[in-house]
């Protein structure tokens, strides 16, 4: 397995073995070493009382992209901090796509940066995630 | 109404009409003028992959309290940005609460400090929400 | 030497040994523990291009009284990551005041509130840092 | 005077006519639209207590870049929010670059990603700012 198909392998895995993913129906669209892409439609149970995407969930995607590639190496590693900017709004039905791409590793430490659009293209958030890798396999090979 | 009782109403009126909150089990424990205190139970499709509450919920709960508390005053505002510091786990059964404070407010823009604690007590995230006014009311009155 | 002694006397040294706090002109208002409070005029070299303080200085400010916080038990810790919101601007000759408070510590992280204000109290900036204790003392006793 | 002449004219201006980048040592290596690259040399005044750059003049260099992005298309724009991740430290007499990107824009709302390296290639720290736009030319044409 290279380092493609391990980092495909354990988003895989994360994503059947979490409570999060399939309750939100998250997709995962692409996932390669320091990459992942996913999606999730929007739905009722997601909006907040203006009736669009609750911030919440706008962060939780972007923070799942953010753990398929921080653990995409097989190494277990936690998000220990995280921003995000808001930048327009999405309603009902629409689709969020999660782009993450680790951009700096350093000893333990790594950066995430996540593009958040909705299906038209629209910028919808910018998140940035911190990485602390400690020790022992996500998934048992 | 005085100002507490406006930011308690606000806050009820928000919960009763946004999808996530009773999604997620949110109840108020407590909104007065620039503050609130939320809590929710983690349930099992809140864990992620290692069996502990999803950082994304962890935020989600956070990011509710914050928009209870930067709407108190009925003048419609939005996140624009937000960020988090996880420091401790929590498993599936234990209670989180978040506790909001408005620490400064200039022009449109105010910042609100939230602390989520575990029912027992321990630290489990600080979060920091960056809001920005638009005018309008949240709640007909 | 209690805890407060202890933290007074880490920050005085950390202001004796650095670069930094002597060229910004940086005074210690006050040093105990999980505290600090500090401050400095802006100067003309603190400017940017449309003549009021850099963001980059008052974020300095800041992380400057943060540092002193995070080590103020004598435990040498490192900044790990940082946010910062801009309220309102300031102009030169006027104080800045940085009050910091340890608000959270877990295990080796903490995180610490600053509130920048200006002399006449007006909210300049809201920060928030992430540290990390390394071990080993800062100041030998 | 095209899109990046434009965004060149403006950073060698703001560089011109501000307090900061001149006391800093501040070069412009490359500036045009959405992108600009600059660097300073780590001197001794810029040092915390041991002796390794200052968290607070690492955010500056940042800082500095994303203004010269945020401004490059002469609309005058400010930083709302900025976050910062350090990852290695540096020492006196090695160069920073800091390399800005605007990732993406909504409105007045503007998102620029900044990485911080040492000379040598090692990544120093990732860097986040929010810009929003106030109407109004930076440089007057």
């Amino acid at each position: 397995m290279d380092a493609n198909e391990l980092a495909n392998h354990v988003a895989q895995e994360m994503l059947a073995g979490e409570g999060t993913g399939p309750a939100w129906g998250i997709k995962i669209e692409e996932a390669r070493e320091d990459y992942a892409r996913i999606s999730m439609v929007v739905r009722a149970d997601m909006l907040n009382s203006h009736r669009i995407a609750h911030g919440g969930m706008i962060f939780a995607l972007a923070d799942t992209a953010f753990a398929y590639v921080c653990n995409g190496a097989n190494h277990a590693s936690v998000a220990a901090q995280a921003s995000i900017v808001f930048l327009d709004k999405v309603v009902e039905g629409e689709s969020l796509i999660a782009e993450a791409t680790e951009v700096a590793r350093e000893g333990r430490a790594g950066v995430t940066r996540v593009a958040v659009r909705a299906g038209d293209g629209r910028a919808i958030a910018e998140f940035t995630g911190y990485s602390r890798t400690l020790g022992g396999p996500v998934v048992e090979m």
